[in-house]
């Protein structure tokens, strides 16, 4: 286990989670690991769990971390979207060299299936475009705002249910929603699309009586994400978008997000219903499962 | 191929599938096959697709068809849930034995996966209940009568588009999302439910001028199927809802279908819009390259 509080803390015998969970913290080690390299050895850790606040433009030291695990031996496994945008073909690449997996199941609409939905649940089929509002924080803050509260108290609103971004502007500004949709590019459309190619604009220009003035005619802001192949490439956008209400798009309320995929020979829809932090925890979990499982 | 306008035709180097498509029917054989068994060992199949029309009463014929494939080493796939209902344990314990695959993913929406979602995509979790409007003929009824039309205009109309099943009642009773409810929880359960368990009522008795009335209200009916565990078992039920415009149920226009899934960790639905009959060929297509690649 490795944290800002604790440090990096490592025992190969296992550390006792239900002591973790109720507070009592493992006493410092008398050589503490000086970094992650030193950790994963003293752990002999088969799977790295990595869940670092995201740096968008960077994706580090996520990265360091699950190379770090693969390199050693161990499956790595991610909440982090950075390390998909900064460095998926090199992750990938070196998971394959060492047989181990690389999961990330998590980064995107948390548990909800999404990466391991397209390779087994469809397969043959060719991913044209998508759309999704991803970003719970941009969510909350809109509904508060439509509500009669001002930006500044709806972002207050969303740092105490605690869907914020260690850095708000991150969420605010588009970053969250602009890695996610690079990540989805990336991985389901295979190209690679980097992050300044995201064409992003945040919500922090809407003004709030615009926001209530649509709401009252029925309509909503949305921050919206959207990717579309346009010849070998794919043009991709984050930016508040003006939704009718029978928009699948606009009835998001809370912590809950929705995408629409355009395939080839179909559109589906996945809506995920205001989850909680466990149904991140359950996408690494799932991954876990998926790595270790035959 | 067997249909009934073409009687068995079997030929183990192959048919032209572009001439039948093109309305060049092979010419009958010399001694025709009489029966399943005989069809499927002279055309030697390595994989059966069962499309029969459904009989929810027995699912028959196509559970011979399907054992008989499978009692000869090749694959089944389905994508009429009859099976599903009536011989759920019997097929899979036979898949099973000959190492084969049994598969029927085309028979809830299309080629949206959800037989194939569950297993890889959300393991560990505990499917308590679901509820989803998954009838295009009874949706596309209710639409019509909301425009003005008169019932059995509206199911000249679905009919004149073709979702209707081969006799209509099966939708308009809820025959045929009943059978889908309970397919869906005795694969997705665990639990044997049987047909008659499902308590259904049908849009027949639904009076037009309700239909008219609530709509102008902003409100919407709607087939909903539901299933929810109880204690060791699972109740089923398929009956006409009012749901409010804001419901995403109520938002389903065409052919278009949607169901939410509650688990123990989150909650998330799935949403097809408007598929053709092309995502139901592409559902049998998906099944045959799980069964065929390693």
């Amino acid at each position: 286990m490795a944290t800002r509080r604790a440090g990096w803390v490592a025992d190969p015998d296992g550390l006792n989670p239900l002591a973790i969970l109720n507070g009592h913290w493992p006493a410092p080690p008398p050589q503490p690991c000086r970094n992650v390299h030193e950790w994963l050895e003293k752990a002999r850790a088969d799977v790295l769990f990595e869940a670092s606040s995201l740096v968008p433009q960077t994706g580090q030291p996520a990265i360091e971390h699950l190379k770090a695990a693969l390199e050693l031996g161990a499956h790595a496994i991610t909440a982090n979207k950075g390390p998909i945008v900064h460095a998926f073909r090199e992750l990938a690449t070196l998971a394959h060299e060492k047989q181990k997996k690389f999961l990330y199941e998590a980064t995107v609409m948390d548990g909800i299936p999404i990466f391991s939905l397209f390779p087994l649940g469809l397969p043959a089929t060719a991913l044209q475009s998508f759309a999704g509002v991803l970003n719970s924080t941009t969510n909350v803050v809109l509904t508060e705002i439509e509500k009669g509260r001002s930006f500044d108290e709806a972002v207050k609103r969303a740092q105490a249910i605690g869907v914020v971004e260690t850095d708000p502007a991150a969420d605010i500004d588009g970053w969250d929603s602009a890695v996610k949709v690079a990540a989805l590019a990336i991985v389901l459309m295979g190209v690679p699309v980097r992050l300044e190619q995201v064409q992003r604009t945040g919500i922090r220009e809407l003004s709030e009586e615009k926001i209530r003035s649509v709401r009252a005619a029925g309509m909503r802001y949305k921050l919206v994400c959207r990717a579309a192949r346009r010849g070998d490439s794919v043009d991709c956008t984050v930016q508040p978008e003006l939704l009718l209400a029978s928009d699948p798009l606009a009835n998001l309320e809370g912590t809950s997000s929705a995408i629409r995929f355009d395939l080839d020979v179909f559109s589906f829809s996945l809506v995920e219903h205001n989850p909680g932090i466990e149904a991140t925890a359950y996408g690494l979990l799932a991954d876990f499962l998926r790595a270790v499982q035959p």
